[in-house]
């Protein structure tokens, strides 16, 4: 549950060496290494291809179509975090442009994860500003209701508490508790090593249901090989 | 209400050169220089990123799985015009592609904006001829019965008279009506030369909340600081 | 109605130089060629733009949140060949990624049509290995229950046999019943000699109004020219 | 194009006999009669079914997530109108409850479409006063925006223009301009009549076919019989 | 794939006994007997709750926005069947109402079911002929294009031959192939036999977990009770 | 961040009295009441009008087309407890049927709220359980896969911790957290009050405008009456 105009300035975000690791392990590694949770939903899209962050949570609660809050969320932003914007309710304006970008960036700001819409996009591209969106929309907004930052809040279906490791890719987006990014890095670690082998396997021919040693249950489940 | 079987020849175009204005604007600013209304809904997606056009709308009324009047508004571009076609009910299908497109490029067309479905993307996207449409669909149509060409339409959720100016972008696409194409030419200009000071002034680390002097507004509106 | 549990090892595929004809027309004009029938619905998007492949199904059936028989049904791919993928009920999970499409490759597949999300597309986008896909999700999958493979089934809202011939490029993906393959070849490079005339025709300034002798059956229809 | 900020005071109501005889012949007829233009989309649902309305129609155009203007438009309710409210972006919020019926009541409103959410559904059916709405939902709204009354609203697709008649029933909801509902009128008793001696024969078990002599139209676009 | 403009007059009916009795199993029970397939998706909504039926289908392949051959397929209805509906593309548009449902009534149909939308719903509602659909709409339709009877089609993702036992309730619509149904009968009373006892241990407070026996294997899937 | 495989015996409900209060007010006062927040998507829909419940939640987690843990979860239950169920992917399988529903009632649940499908919704409805969700599917799960009980959750886009009271009726669900059960009944009771004396201002035909003194602020907004 949310409490509405609150701001908290002091997070502990999660440890920020291992944090900045995960990005390269890219989001579908990190999901499998946490167990396969805490996925925001695959509606949200990067506004262009081939970015890839990882960074602390900011977290902001807006209201539909106002986005005063993302002017008290910039100044919350620490070198290194990722702003995760969550509306009160469904709404597909732009809440966040070119202006606020070039504020953000000024902070430090990796990205902005937001289950909305943005606007100016092009000029994000260009600026090099990764943002994963509901939606784009030219839409602008008001600024006439007080929302929070920094509290816990659900975006895109995913709960998101300030501080957690947020990890993004072209895949989609994935929320790491803070307390857990010590031993997800380290099983995503083992992961990729483990898959640099498969890979290599596989690429020779061999099939998984071998690798995998599958053959014998997929037959205990009931498989039947016909002509 | 439209009327249909109708094809009006003689339409008052927007003022052709505060209309050839507004493409570098952008529709972000351009929506809000018109006061935030205008917009089609955020559906509307360009086939390629990257174009930015304004132009005269020259509209067209078609019926469900039928591009018979795709010909016939045709006839009707002038060079600088935009075609604007609405759909009488909910459709997918893929109502325009090459052929079409160098047609309308013969005309002088600048862009489409359809509320349905096109084909050929590959091939528009290397001809540079920009679409916005609701999906991509390789579905054909048929040629069976009669719309109507430039009478007021509704595309996307937006209200279009034949004439007005459309922009359209990354963003999105406004309609603004012709008497007002002047004056959103000027309140556009007006807001981007503001815009420049802004940016440098947030580039430069000040942040939102002191620019626009928010401080005291959010506090009255009940916003508080915790640790 | 499909059977579970089943692997049909043998099936006779189209005719491989027609089927491999059938990329360089589009999908958009083979879908005329055939009469206009067997589309995948629009929702499905290819992971990158520019991919156009044709081949002959291998087809597969998973349940929901499950990809065993993946494994399963690269076994059965042979050179050329195009998995398409259905899911029992419907499913926005990551069933593919770039492990699987390293075996993929090495069976010598072309493309995967998929009505459900796959993932790593960066990485698959790097190998070049198109997958059309309703959506893109790092969310994995089980190993729990048995489909079957080389059965027909729904994809995308299409029916799919095993061996039929699979088009697929920017534009969506047709399937071409295996028996059709020579005579829809056939249909279709006729309808592209005629195309390139009357592109020229239009792109002079010809309209498609004289040039398919489209006024008179307007007037016909009641269509009314007013100033 | 819509102005903001304004309350149109004095508007031209569509001929009130005329009007009050449309809901009679239900939705679809009248859509037919008026030449199937003018509905609204089918996501436009009743929240009981088995209302069935017509009335002129008083337009209200408010902002996502502000229901200011429901107050603003109440005082220009006349007996027997239907209030049309439109979005200036989409929103699901709930704009609309008993309270705000009791005043529409009141005015003498016989019905709101809204192409938002209303709650307290329950008590607005035990109430009888029938909604349109694009949802449900209890979400409330706040009351800072000013929007506008009486002028021109695209309302789920379709453009309204106050005065207008509107017709709405379990099928959904059609706009009759205000100048066209005399002649809608005739049209759909025309339609209506005739529709009752169709149905006794097809009743009796002749078909379709042979009542509308389409066996040789039929035959002409090539429909062929197999056994 | 489809053929067009074809209507086969003798098809193989499921048999009769078998596929009425299905009915009174329900959607549910009878989709499990046949081992989880067979569904039609759940975006299929009924007219009006409480209906109940099963029948032999009657498929018939429509265009958008046409519903010239719900008429030819009128003619081809026996006793007992149940018309499904398919469209060549998507399309919410009212193919169906009051005065086809005459002509249906009259030839002996049970219910119809249709990937589309249909109209009239209040006065099929007391005519208690039910309907399932996509949606409803009151837009009508033109009879302008011929497609096919009585061939395989796809309708909400599931293919459905002519001859196939449908049975539909407010759980949904299943299809059970015309060689299937007996055993499926038998397999669905079996189930239900099997019901009633459980339902009756389940009512007196005996636990799934105990009558199912899942202590040991959720136990052995890692599953952990914490205080 | 959910923990998987865990099921907490012992959990903190909301006070009973308040939680049990809470019904009466119904879900749009209880959202005002706490400050408009905690709803959950206005796509969560009872199966059944009229229902309106009140209670302590029992949260369980499930994953994709797997329904293991709703066994799991019912031996939590304690009377007077509603389920709240959700699922780690998007999934529209039914999860749910008479017999769980039997069980539920045997345990004493007030009802279920759950984000995927549910099945024998006649019978539901006919046994007085209520349930709010997603869709109705007959498609069934299987049991493979362990989950949760008794967890932090988000379904529907809100997050519900174990022991939070819930609030169902026509309008909707809303979640309010353990902690503020009694405060938000007292204002509840308060709002509810008032509004009494407001209706019947309203019925009499005072405007809102006047009762709510909102002449003033509009004119200040720039709000202009034309003739």
């Amino acid at each position: 549950m949310t409490e509405l105009g609150i701001v908290r300035r002091n997070i502990k975000r999660a440890d920020r060496e291992a944090t900045d690791s995960l990005a390269k392990y890219g989001v579908a590694t990190v999901h499998e290494a946490i167990g396969r949770v805490g996925l925001l939903k695959p509606y949200m899209r990067p506004i262009y291809p081939g970015a890839s962050v990882s960074g602390a949570a900011v977290t902001v609660l807006l209201h539909p179509g106002d986005n005063w809050m993302m002017h008290v969320v910039a100044e919350q932003i620490q070198p290194g975090d990722i702003v995760v914007a969550a509306i009160s309710a469904e709404c597909t304006d732009g809440y966040f442009g070119d202006l606020l970008a070039t504020s953000f960036i000024a902070r430090g700001a990796r990205a902005l994860i937001i289950d909305a819409g943005v606007r100016d996009v092009r000029t994000l591209t260009e600026m090099g500003f990764p943002v994963w969106s509901k939606c784009i929309s030219a839409k602008g907004t008001i600024k006439a209701t007080v929302g929070s930052v920094n509290i816990p809040v659900v975006c895109a279906g995913a709960l998101v508490n300030p501080g957690d490791a947020i990890v993004a890719d072209d895949d989609g987006i994935v929320v790491v508790p803070a307390d857990w990014v010590g031993k997800t890095a380290a099983a995503a670690a083992a992961r990729e090593a483990n898959e640099g082998e498969k890979r290599g396997k596989l690429a020779s021919g061999v099939l998984g249901l071998d690798m995998y040693k599958m053959r014998e249950p997929l037959e205990k489940a009931g498989l039947k090989y016909v002509d």
